[in-house]
């Protein structure tokens, strides 16, 4: 299968396969080593020829297809597109339903339309943000500053920042000094910057499994090799955690123990004790990524690490983006006194300063309190929908033989079907309903499918989850008896009700 | 001489030499291997022991003094600062007038005193920002867009920014399309999202030499080799750039073709259309990083790489902290259509997307046409610096025999000792008059000390031009005449004059 059998895909590589797999066979129609209206191999032949998932195939012919590289013929078969400019994208305007990248979903980065539920992204809804509020700051920071507000920031941070979260800080039970803050455009350029400094090619990174996605993809990059360690319902699994350490000595464990994301678990007291003596006993750095702890609705369970850390052997990073509004660019870290200079190299090599006029901004509206009223809002407004979905999982979801362990606060609920089920499967099938989900293997470092699946309460209105959930049950059900029952078909029978 | 021959530091390291050895000393007394009161060894002994400059010492000892992990005691050495906390900041308030990182000096990260001019800094001095209309237009933007201006953005950025970009560039005559452009949260991390993308752990980068200083941090954090090719009052040394291709493989090439940072030279036309061949025919990615084309001030002949790149080679860096403002964290990319995937990824994982207000603000901002008032404002402001500082440097500064070629245009001027003498040296008897500069060493993959040095007047208001350039003249002066000549010490000699 001349030149298809010349592609090497390389899995460690930190671009997807199905995305080499596109740039390769790109190159082969511009070089014209397949010919215009040639026809490809079809995708399950070329999916063994290369020994990867289907899926692979799949989604690099839909990036090809949606650029107008290659166009199907109904019955017949893939083709590369004629070369005759406009007529490429005509064909190509007639695509799948399909995203183009799961794993943008995470992060909000789909394009919803209209009439669609979505329990994929994890982004609050712009109605939520302070905007009034924090225009008046944002003019109050230019009359009182001018251009200065547009200079340079110190690359640690804006100072006056940095000493209201330290007095923010302590709210959360979490001591610190200005100079052991370090100001970051969000929660992903933390990751980033933690990596850059501590990570290099070919170090041992510990995850939790599943994990968040922009974590993988960012340790990924800097060539790292990626260990991971099953989540309980309790958090990490403990002893396992230990013997990794043991053998594979990390250079840092990236954990998030409050609410962690994807499954909404919290780790006991006791494992985040365990987890202390650990990063001691090994000398290892440990990541704790906070980006929720605040949205505890039942239980007080949600101490951090960093706040029982009395050693100094906790990386905390603190984002705004579910509390306060993702579009900010703003978050922050707690940092050990020994970790401060190679972060600040490492910050300043990665974009030099924060946006000067947000901290600005921010540092008011923590000055001046509004903060605590906007986060007493998000919480009521939270545990609305919170309540909600709790209600109709347990009433028209677990009934159908999912499992999920239901959190205690946070935006995410984890579900798995049985065995053998896949997610992507399931996340196609609701998406041509409408309802769209963040199938299992996102939160993966390698697995193309699990049968686990996210649904996050951020981007959805309360009237919506029902009438959604309904539509998602129905769609379970119905994959779950085709694919092991096959007895009954029809919509409304559920075998547990 | 315990424990210190124990230090081993690294040179391949992506941190300096001398916070390696800040780090190590620091543990050492951190874990009383060396004892409170304890003398450390004098910095010449140590530097030849662990075969060091003995900057690296200097700049680790000032660094451990700062903190108050040591103190010196005029004529007698440095020692062990005791363990009884207050004291020892006080011991440590009194500090080296120097500067703890020249490396941050680059982009203006220095805290500058009062009466200090400052040539170093290539930030424009706020005064010079668009505030007001900016203002207006961050006020339109949020009355406009509500909370829809602190979402997440497109990873590739905001869809009418990206429109507006493409016709902005048409005035550079470099025609593009709103696919190939990628928003980035500055050229720092345009150049990092480029690394990311492209530089891998043992790759080869090709830079000149002198280069910026954040472009040697960010490929040295992925871990590549760095090559440099020298500099020609035309453009890069085109015979050993092809040489070194050959040699080399890159995967990447940086260059700032016109009023390079920090020489201020530009290519002639004819190495351009050379870089363009090599690009093609070696199939290796250049990247053109913009920063100041639109700041010519003499000359015509600054076309972009860009701009005559019809085969898709080059991709295009172009920064607004120059021209517009640095705090803005905005600046954007051309890609060539086959990096776009990489590079979309990279952005993704480094900070998902840049903040969506500043992108709508700076979409209006060209929409409306203010930028063009604005950059004829700049262009004004900057050429009045520019024509004082080159009458003054050709005044007071080429007599004394220092070399330096003139520039058409840009905000650096860079200007060379005679062999043998120190740029560092020069940096810390000027500091000592209140002159900024920034000596060689910083924008050198290896070296530590240069005979060269920048001045830029991005910083400095037009009335201290010539008053700073006198002090300067007297001290180069009086540092050349002790260096060499030895003959006259008197300050207003001036052997060439």
């Amino acid at each position: 299968m001349k030149p298809y059998e010349n592609i090497r895909l390389d899995k460690d590589s930190t671009f997807h396969l199905y995305i080499q797999l596109y740039e390769k066979i790109r190159e082969y129609i511009l070089d014209e080593q397949i010919k215009e209206k040639e026809k490809l191999p079809p995708m399950r032949q070329l999916a063994e020829l290369l020994s990867v998932n289907v899926v692979t195939v799949v989604k690099a012919y839909e990036m090809l297809e949606k650029e107008g590289y290659i166009y199907k013929k109904i019955g017949s078969g893939t083709f590369v597109t004629p070369r005759i400019g406009q007529e490429a994208s005509d064909i190509a305007s007639e695509k799948y339903p399909l995203d183009e990248d799961l794993r943008l979903m995470d992060r909000g980065q789909i394009q919803i339309k209209d009439h669609m539920y979505s329990f994929a992204s994890a982004t609050p809804t712009p109605d939520l943000f302070p905007v009034g509020d924090f225009q008046d700051l944002l003019n109050e920071v230019l009359n009182r500053d001018k251009g200065n507000a547009f200079g340079y920031q110190e690359s640690q941070g804006y100072y006056a920042l940095r000493e209201s979260l330290v007095t923010y800080m302590k709210e959360y039970n979490i001591d610190t000094k200005t100079e052991n803050i370090q100001i970051i455009s969000g929660a992903q350029q933390g990751i980033d910057v933690i990596a850059k400094a501590f990570v290099n090619h070919g170090d041992v990174v510990i995850l939790e499994k599943p994990t968040y996605s922009g974590a993988i993809a960012t340790f990924k990059s800097r060539g790292a090799i990626l260990v991971d360690v099953p989540m309980e319902t309790d958090g990490i699994h403990i002893s396992l955690l230990e013997e990794s350490i043991k053998t594979h000595k990390p250079k840092v464990i990236y954990l998030m123990p409050n609410f962690q994301n994807p499954t909404g678990y919290s780790y006991s007291n006791e494992k985040k004790q365990k987890i202390l003596t650990m990063a001691e006993k090994y000398n290892v750095l440990v990541i704790e990524d906070d980006y929720l702890s605040d949205l505890s609705f039942y239980d007080n369970n949600n101490t951090t690490l960093k706040s029982l850390d009395k050693k100094d052997l906790i990386i905390y990073i603190k984002s705004f983006s579910k509390i306060f509004m993702p579009g900010l660019r703003l978050g922050f870290l707690v940092l050990p006194t020994r970790a401060y200079h190679r972060i600040l190299a490492a910050k300043h090599a990665s974009d030099i300063s924060t946006s000067g006029l947000i901290q600005r901004a921010f540092d008011l509206y923590l000055r001046k309190g509004i903060w605590k009223k906007h986060i007493h809002y998000m919480e009521c407004i939270y545990r609305e929908r919170f309540d909600i979905m709790k209600n109709v999982i347990e009433k028209y979801i677990l009934p159908l033989g999912v499992q999920c362990q239901l959190p205690q606060g946070g935006l995410n609920f984890w579900l798995c079907l049985n065995e053998g089920y896949s997610s992507n499967q399931l996340y196609s099938r609701a998406a041509k309903k409408n309802v769209l989900l963040a199938p299992g293997s996102l939160f993966f470092t390698s697995e193309n499918d699990s049968c686990c699946f996210r649904l996050s309460i951020a981007a959805i209105y309360p009237e919506e989850i029902e009438p959604a959930i309904l539509i998602l049950a129905d769609v379970i059900q119905e994959y779950m008896g085709k694919g092991i029952e096959r007895k009954n078909q029809n919509d409304s029978y559920s075998p547990l009700l």
